[in-house]
């Protein structure tokens, strides 16, 4: 009987998870909910890659997967043998065969991130898991004017994590949108969206950059002073990295 | 000092929660968590009465209270001063001073409610707390169909839990709607949203209408046999109880 390759796609509501990555023991993680419903379903232990390491309490839309097994369960099955050995804030929505060469972080030509914030004098209980509650007006013209100069090809290094140990901190940003939403139950808040597309991120350059536009938005810096920040490349020049929770990988493209 | 009577617009996920209503002591309630938040704030054992005693697990956009205070804070500083002592999965998001006489449920005209279906073949993690996860494809033209008899004043005894004590099952529909939404993250579902108005309901029995048109939906019965369900007046001939995770109130209008 052959290895096959699988790439599935996979949504989660990170919430009471300590992240994708597996970690020890007692610490629930997507990656191990993953290799646990495989076993359950297989009897094989294998090793579930993910296109983003998402963070604790980070969501995910469209997370791509990959993993190489020995089993005969036909490709289109997956999805539903695995969804009813996963908890419930975990869904496998599409699955299919791909070469043995596929790698879901390797080959990802780009991933978009939304980042959600709930913008209100109100707390909201239904958004509260998947925004960043700001009760400050949030300016979104000058959100977007301080946006623009983050596109394109540049060194992130002030949006990284301190301690993070890529090899690199140059990083293409493709896109990055400021979208507002009314409040879509038609209460007094509205949602700010942002959204960003890039052929890579820094650990939490996402929310480094958010952190920074919310600064913005709020009136405490001027718009061009994210520019400054990247150009400075210093980490601490950025404002404080804006909570997990609002943040969601949307979709990864090869 | 004076006594003033509170009008308040409440929001919660009712996940985990027994319901609206008070209960033992260690089965945690909105009722109880909103008078536990105002013995916080003022020292005061009040009774808060909603105008919609809402079963465990289902959620409320626009519950309406009132209670009866002593305290001597203005009534626009309310919703901040109880939603920080507050969970956060409980939130009032308005709250005015009505006359004495005023009360939150014998009050009310009418209330709305929304029943949330997420209709697909893949299971949701985002809408999973919030509907009733149905794989089969819905035929909502059916649905309409079958809905449209139950609005006006009828005899709603085959909708009416089992053992509910109102004194008259006659109850007024002012509309039932059923609408459909894509898939609001752009994947393979869609959502069924049944939108519901009428002058007060009997206990379950939007579940119970709902349990009822989505057997029409399915195909399992034809359209005309919703309106035998209700001629009938009988529990027993209608379908199950639609679960509690897709209802809310939505609004209550006075």
């Amino acid at each position: 009987m052959g290895i096959s390759t699988i790439k599935a796609v996979v949504q989660y509501v990170g919430t009471g998870y300590f992240g994708f990555q597996r970690q020890a023991a007692g610490r629930p993680t997507v990656q191990g909910a993953l290799e646990d419903a495989i076993a359950a379903l297989t009897g094989e232990r294998v090793t579930v890659t993910g296109a983003g390491r998402t963070d604790a309490g980070v969501h995910a839309h469209g997370q791509v997967i990959h993993f190489r097994t020995a089993s005969a369960i036909p490709v289109d099955r997956w999805p539903a043998a695995l969804n009813s050995r996963l908890p419930r804030d975990i869904a496998v929505v599409a699955a299919e065969k791909v070469p043995d060469t596929f790698h879901a972080r390797y080959h990802a030509r780009s991933k978009v991130y939304r980042y959600t914030v709930w913008n209100s004098p109100v707390p909201s209980p239904f958004w509260r898991p998947f925004s960043w509650w700001v009760r400050h007006p949030l300016d979104v013209a000058a959100m977007r004017e301080a946006a623009a100069p983050l596109v394109g090809r540049h060194d992130f290094a002030a949006f990284a994590a301190t301690g993070s140990s890529a090899r690199s901190t140059v990083r293409t940003v493709f896109s990055l949108r400021v979208e507002e939403e009314g409040d879509p139950t038609g209460g007094p808040g509205r949602l700010v969206h942002l959204w960003v597309e890039g052929d890579g991120f820094l650990y939490r350059m996402v929310r480094n950059v958010v952190g920074s536009l919310v600064e913005v938005g709020t009136g405490r810096a001027e718009p061009r002073w994210v520019e400054e920040v990247l150009r400075g490349r210093r980490r601490e020049l950025a404002a404080p990295t804006a909570p997990p929770e609002g943040l969601t990988l949307w979709l990864v493209r090869y």
